[in-house]
């Protein structure tokens, strides 16, 4: 056993998906793709001899379900400590983050030997049996910008991406619940998923994935005013912006809030998946 | 259609294989594992009106056969300039990374719009048909510390990974004619490379990754004199080091070289795939 472990899990904002229920949490998950970013979640693990383990997130002690099934699924009992560059419940997938970052930290802090694959399946199905996501995770432990062909952990996904990088701009107005929306009806947003999907699969650009994931987020129903408004506003200094799914926020490529006149976090797609330090 | 595209691949080292041979080459390849490094080779594509197009390798005019099948497959003609940071035909998969680096930065430069996984095969099937390499290709889009569970390109193959990251010291004593190896008998190396993906499955961490890769090369019959007095120096100051498939190339995990006394070159595993600059 080792003092600590840390991992770095980039974080990904989805820009459309479909959702995949299934009984099994390791089956279930989404189509879509998004971007994965070099804004993410630092996670560190500590082993202790508490009874219970505990979660703390940018200083606050916190309750995250996926990250204590993780730390179950692994027989394990520890402090975690999570640093976040990215809004907390605003689309960056944070619990997912969390959950992977766990995985994979906790793994080396206590030498379990476990493969990346069964690392990520755990966090994977931690996250959906939540409800908190569904195709954060798996796309986080690859980095890019992931094209999720096929729902599931990694034993039953099929992954593809788009061969670019970009600057990634974001500006934030606020959360929205992941549970809320999956757990309405969502044929509208599955089909609307279903039809980007097809569009980025026949050309797996960067620009075919703003224009598809704008139809998704108007055709899913989830714009709010201010999200629309600033989507807006990048288009008329003719950028490419659209909705994180799902949070109250906007995501550019390249510098198209900054020329709209907003003052956005600024990162960039971040080539590799998760990691440890 | 771009001035020019430029891409990193990082170099890769083989621990150990089983060859897979198969009539189509996006099936072929090999089981296996190995690290991808920091050091790697940089491509540029230079779109031209030439007849034919040309290819430089550290300045000198070259023939790299999986490059120009990658340019053919591609339909385009062009200038390819690598630079190789790391030896020639010693075990890195250099011709695996001048092929994934040409389908990456020509699909750029001639915004031919195909996803990742297309271009993966593409440049996997070369190498397979040119009998240069069967397995770097699919590591180095993958990066880390891949495990080939299943041989051939992306849509055939199934991949794992070492959850781990490590400093990597390498010497390279010559080269080794990954053809004449490949074209002889592979029965003895077939069942090594296969004993040692099942120690490394059932235990998928760097220590099991190193001894099981110096037992394959012990019953492959392919350690050289000076390449097995190497891996005995490291061996004698408790380091952990093997032989590059295939090259007569040692390298170690963290200090072992340099520690046995030897200067080598040092560089990190990689945690991304290739990718665009």
């Amino acid at each position: 056993m080792r003092d600590e472990a840390t991992a770095f899990v980039p974080g990904h904002v989805t820009g459309f998906f479909s959702a995949h229920p299934a009984e099994d949490p390791t089956i279930a998950g989404s189509r879509g793709a998004g971007l994965t970013l070099s804004d993410g979640v630092e996670v560190t693990v500590r082993p202790t001899n508490d009874a219970a383990s505990t979660v703390v997130l940018d200083g606050t002690d916190v309750t995250v379900d996926p990250v204590e099934t993780v730390l179950e699924t692994l027989g394990v009992t520890a402090r975690v400590e999570a640093e976040s560059a990215v809004p907390i419940g605003a689309g960056f997938g944070v619990s997912g983050a969390m959950a992977l970052g766990t995985a994979l930290a906790a793994n080396r802090a206590f030498d379990r030997a476990l493969s990346t694959n069964e690392l990520v399946t755990i966090a994977h199905g931690a996250e959906v049996t939540a409800g908190t996501g569904l195709g954060d995770v798996v796309a986080q432990a690859h980095g890019g910008i992931p094209i999720r062909l096929e729902p599931g952990g990694p034993h039953e996904n099929e992954l593809d991406s788009i061969p670019d990088r970009s600057r990634v701009e974001y500006v934030s107005f606020g959360q929205l619940s992941t549970a809320d929306v999956l757990s309405g009806d969502t044929d509208a947003l599955d089909a609307a998923g279903e039809r980007a999907l097809a569009r980025v699969v026949g050309e797996p650009t960067l620009e075919s994935f703003a224009v598809a994931s704008r139809q998704f987020a108007r055709e899913a129903g989830l714009l709010t005013d201010r999200v629309a408004d600033a989507i807006e506003d990048v288009a008329t200094v003719d950028g490419e912006a659209s909705m994180a799914m799902l949070g109250e926020t906007v995501f550019a490529l390249g510098t198209g809030l900054s020329d709209a006149g907003y003052d956005p976090a600024v990162c960039e797609t971040h080539s590799a998946g998760a990691t440890l330090r």
